[in-house]
């Protein structure tokens, strides 16, 4: 189906707004606008105003950056965490999955994003100086990088690296290599290299 | 990942909205809401609006009830078509496709849902009525439906085929059978046995 001509101008916008979304073709769009169409209309209000409230009203804990509805987080304020093991993340998403994983004991920062040349997104729209205060002032023991294994992930873990690295903390980063459950003959080859020069002890479990 | 501990109301509230969407999993809506937050407040508005504006100031055409911004839609207004052919499709994405095969020179009549007994979805919500009313004052000479091959689909042929027997038109299906280029071991067997019974008359093309 072409999706070019649409017979109104209200509904191009709706699809066209739909569109700009990340994983969002226009086919999806109209599918999705469509069937608000056929919502009453508190119910598209309720819809478009959510986005609106959370922008305009979210707040981010003062200590992490993660979004949260008190002024320091659940986790920042979880006594038994240790505060000086930070673990530097892209978002909010990345700290539920590592919380999910109930391995980890430390506390977050979250950058709000990653540091991208081609998107012209530069180091002073993310919470890096933040960061860097908590290590000058400090209050760092260990840092794990735990960015995603992209381009952009490398850049912003060289960048903050470069800030930090003349003052005596432990900086790591976790683990790349092999994912459980993985058959060696569909790993690419470059994860595969660096795992084999990465070596690590064998641990019997 | 585990996205049922959102860390704010908000945030929840917003996923919660995407979520209803169709085809939208709580982790794709928290991804989309996440790209909405990093967006200035203007972006979020215009984004949020579009659809609020587009619910309270559609307008549908007042002959085959397709979305459109003038009263009277191009198609219907065309004076080469066939007013007395009439398509009878779901919505305005089945027009569209059925214009973009340019094999159709008649006009439609766009119901605006199918009647779904399990959605508790019944034929007073759809337009029906205006349709039978065609019908009745002698506007129509042939009635092609055109919905889909489901259950919902089939009910709502049905429903419709009932009201409107009784007159003197053709009542026509688009025809149902193996789509062009499909192997015949990839085909389910009630198409297949269908197309069988339906057996058409061999053209050389």
């Amino acid at each position: 189906m072409n999706t070019n001509n649409l017979p109104s101008e209200l509904l191009e916008n709706a699809v066209n707004q739909f569109a700009k979304l990340p994983g969002i073709g226009r086919k999806t769009a109209l599918r999705l606008v469509l069937h608000l169409l056929n919502e009453d209309i508190e119910s598209v209000k309720k819809f478009s105003n959510s986005f609106i409230e959370l922008k305009s009203k979210v707040k981010y804990c003062k200590i992490c950056h993660n979004i949260s509805d008190k002024e320091i987080c659940p986790i920042c304020s979880d006594k038994s965490r240790n505060s000086k093991l930070i673990c530097v993340v892209e978002n909010i998403k990345d700290v539920m999955s590592i919380e999910n994983t109930q391995q980890y004991f430390g506390v977050y920062h979250v950058l709000g994003g990653l540091i991208s040349p081609m998107e012209g997104y530069g180091p002073s729209k993310l919470n890096i100086n933040p960061l860097i205060e908590k290590v000058k002032n400090g209050e760092v023991e260990e840092i794990i990088f735990a960015l995603s294994a992209t381009m952009e992930g490398d850049i912003t873990n060289f960048y903050i690296y470069k800030k930090i690295k003349e003052f005596d903390i432990k900086i790591n980063t976790i683990a790349r290599g092999i994912s459980v459950g993985n058959e060696l003959e569909y790993i690419d080859e470059v994860t595969l290299g660096r795992s084999i020069i990465n070596r690590m002890p064998f641990k019997a479990q």
